[in-house]
């Protein structure tokens, strides 16, 4: 078969363990010589396909490959911008086909959540009607954990590991405080419209009265009563209250519990639901409370990352190239659970057709019968997700992580092209 | 000289190494059963002395008393409680004094901030007042870093590795969404009144054009315009632009600068700057913002503590209990730094009279020109308190820390004493 450049790019929201499936990506690539020629990266994730700014990873060393393994991040930068329908968005995709067969590109590696699946779906099939069929593989990643068929994303457990240690020592803290002070801690969790991550808030708790003792996730319709009540009596048993919230809360009628927030200028305050609950919370209860945002922190902690995870980062990257190479196409590496304890897991097949535009929720069985807890039937999934530590090289008391060259690519085309107004969609 | 028991307890805001001075103290108290009889150490910190709520250490194992230098928190608990002058609050001083006395109490180590050494000394003064002076020996503590004579707080390493490790983490990532997402980082840091640990920040920089950017320290007055200005000449260069703010950020007329910020419900919101900092920023500068605001979790943070850190933690509550069965009294173990480079320290005497109620804020060589930033004379100061890792163990991918038993010690006195209204001063 005949050699051919690789197409890689990475989209969305970044999280701490993506470069190392840009890892598995380029260090499978580079034992296959016969096959795959260079891997050329999208700078900015599909914006560098669209305006030909590739960035030629053959430069860079097999240390410095090797060193994405621990760095958070995106290497190459990622971007949220959607491709939109192919009936609407004729020129765009074209363009990315002209790109695409300039660089001599015979694989496409999208590495995203589940509009980059979609995107990735797109691409396979127009590269096959535009006549020059392109092996198009999409890469899982999302903290959010929403992808469905894969057994997680890769990103989801460093997220929970790093979300239910925080928690743990928080609560530590604030059980030290509460008698003269902060009686309440409100804790902000990231995964839009999905639990997945408070959830694993839960993890933190080992015994009977740990915190977190109230979760509060998208998947159950925020009722201020039952809620005031559930944090008066964590307060009366045990003292102090922890609370996990999801930023993406919704009340009954569907809408962000956060959407209301204004800020002190009077706009609409985004991921403000933290400081809300905590509020209600002081004016109802006359409670002390603290709130944690940790926002970004959350998805880039590779410092806490979970071992498990940076491993199926890896080994979903390492699939992609092998499935690329097999000729396998609009198909994404998943995570197959073979069992809970101990935790093995493969990796198999998904179809792109079956991955793309779903999103996978906490499932009812996952969720306790009074809304503000997990069951043991999630503890039993989410546990082995946050397993081993995996720490990066330290330097100067802090960690070493490294930055790539990211040497351009020379332009092959005439034609310039300016990606459509930029948006805040996509993942 | 006779054998007595000694009382240890804990105050004001806890760290992530507070207990490893506990473990300090408690080890070589053991290792001087021919002094010291029994530690009692205060449940709540002194309202455990006043109320006679001793908690009977002794009980505790071997391998309990040693895990508490991984465990964050406060062992014991700890109180924001201030005992006040002894002309207005005579009464307190003397239940005091009659609980040690009860319980055969000659040595009193209390490991807090400047309040706490304050009240250190006054138990001191007083007891030798009342004709049985008690060995009252203070040991520092505070990730404020505001406590004078000594060369750095314990406590403060390890907030200030935390903040600069999770800047660095969050600044990869917001590099890899600035083209099309969030082009600015807002992350909010506790401190009080003193700029040590947004300074600190500083550390995640390694070369020109490294995040942070733009550091707000209390120390310097908010000016608006150039705030604006700096933001924008930043992202201009860079891109995109991070900012550390203390949350004890001024106003020229030395308001703090969220003083005025309102919540949902109307009420002052405290530690409420960097949400005040994102919305100014979007909008005056129209600029795309995240805020981090990792409260609770920055002073608990015990994964990612410098082992310089706890090893001073430790070498504190040591040498507190060495300066007690030597008679020292109204004395503080303060670290006395020999050099930068390589770091070297020892631990020498300090008088509590000169420690007591000052506030050590950040000398003005420490803060660059314009305000923003530090110098290299800080840089120097501040880069050895980071250095070397210090893991707690992990269980189920989670840090395993220790809960102790906390038994109480069977009260004396028939008497009972109820503290005054509890405050939330005192640190």
């Amino acid at each position: 078969m005949a050699r051919k450049n690789a197409f890689y790019a990475q989209s969305g929201g970044v999280t701490a363990v993506i470069n190392a499936s840009a890892c598995g990506v380029l260090e499978t690539a580079r034992q296959h010589p016969d096959r795959i020629a260079k891997v050329y990266a999208g700078r900015n994730g599909i914006i560098g396909a669209l305006t030909e700014d590739l960035i030629d990873t053959s430069v860079e060393s097999e240390a410095a490959i090797a060193a994405l393994k621990h760095t958070p991040g995106a290497a190459f930068k990622s971007c949220r911008y959607k491709l939109g329908s192919f009936h609407e968005n004729r020129a765009q995709y074209e363009r990315l086909i002209e790109v695409l067969r300039a660089h001599d590109i015979g694989f496409f590696l999208y590495n995203g959540g589940g509009d980059s699946q979609d995107t990735t779906h797109k691409v396979s099939q127009i590269s096959a009607e535009l006549g020059e069929p392109i092996v198009c593989v999409g890469i899982p990643k999302t903290v959010d954990n929403d992808l469905p068929i894969t057994d997680c994303s890769p990103g989801f457990g460093s997220a929970a590991k790093y979300l239910a240690t925080s928690l743990r020592e928080a609560a530590f803290d604030l059980a030290a405080m509460s008698r003269t002070s902060t009686q309440v801690l409100v804790l902000e969790v990231m995964g839009r419209h999905a639990g997945w991550t408070t959830a694993a808030c839960a993890l933190a708790a080992e015994q009977e009265g740990d915190a977190p003792h109230v979760l509060l996730m998208p998947e159950v319709a925020f009722n201020e009563d039952r809620f005031l009540a559930k944090v008066t009596d964590a307060y009366k048993r045990y003292g102090n209250c922890v609370v996990a919230v999801s930023e993406g809360v919704k009340t009954p009628d569907g809408q962000f519990l956060s959407a209301g927030s204004k800020d002190a200028f009077g706009h609409a305050q985004l991921g403000g639901v933290a400081p809300l609950i905590a509020s209600l919370i002081s004016a109802k209860l006359g409670l002390k409370c603290h709130r944690a945002v940790p926002d970004y922190l959350q998805r880039s902690a590779r410092h806490i990352a979970s071992k498990t995870d940076v491993e199926q980062a890896y080994a979903v990257g390492r699939a992609a190239v092998e499935f690329a190479i097999a000729g396998r196409s609009a198909v994404m590496p998943a995570i197959r659970r073979i069992s809970d304890a101990p935790y093995r897991w493969d990796i198999v097949e998904a179809p792109l057709s079956k991955v793309a535009n779903q999103e996978k929720l906490l499932p009812p069985d996952f969720i306790s019968p009074d809304g503000f807890g997990i069951t043991e039937a999630a503890r039993r999934y989410l546990a082995p997700l946050i397993i081993g530590e995996c720490y990066p090289p330290f330097k100067d008391g802090l960690p070493n992580y490294v930055k790539l060259q990211n040497a351009a690519v020379p332009e092959k085309l005439a034609s310039t092209f300016t990606v459509q107004a930029l948006t805040t969609a996509g993942g």
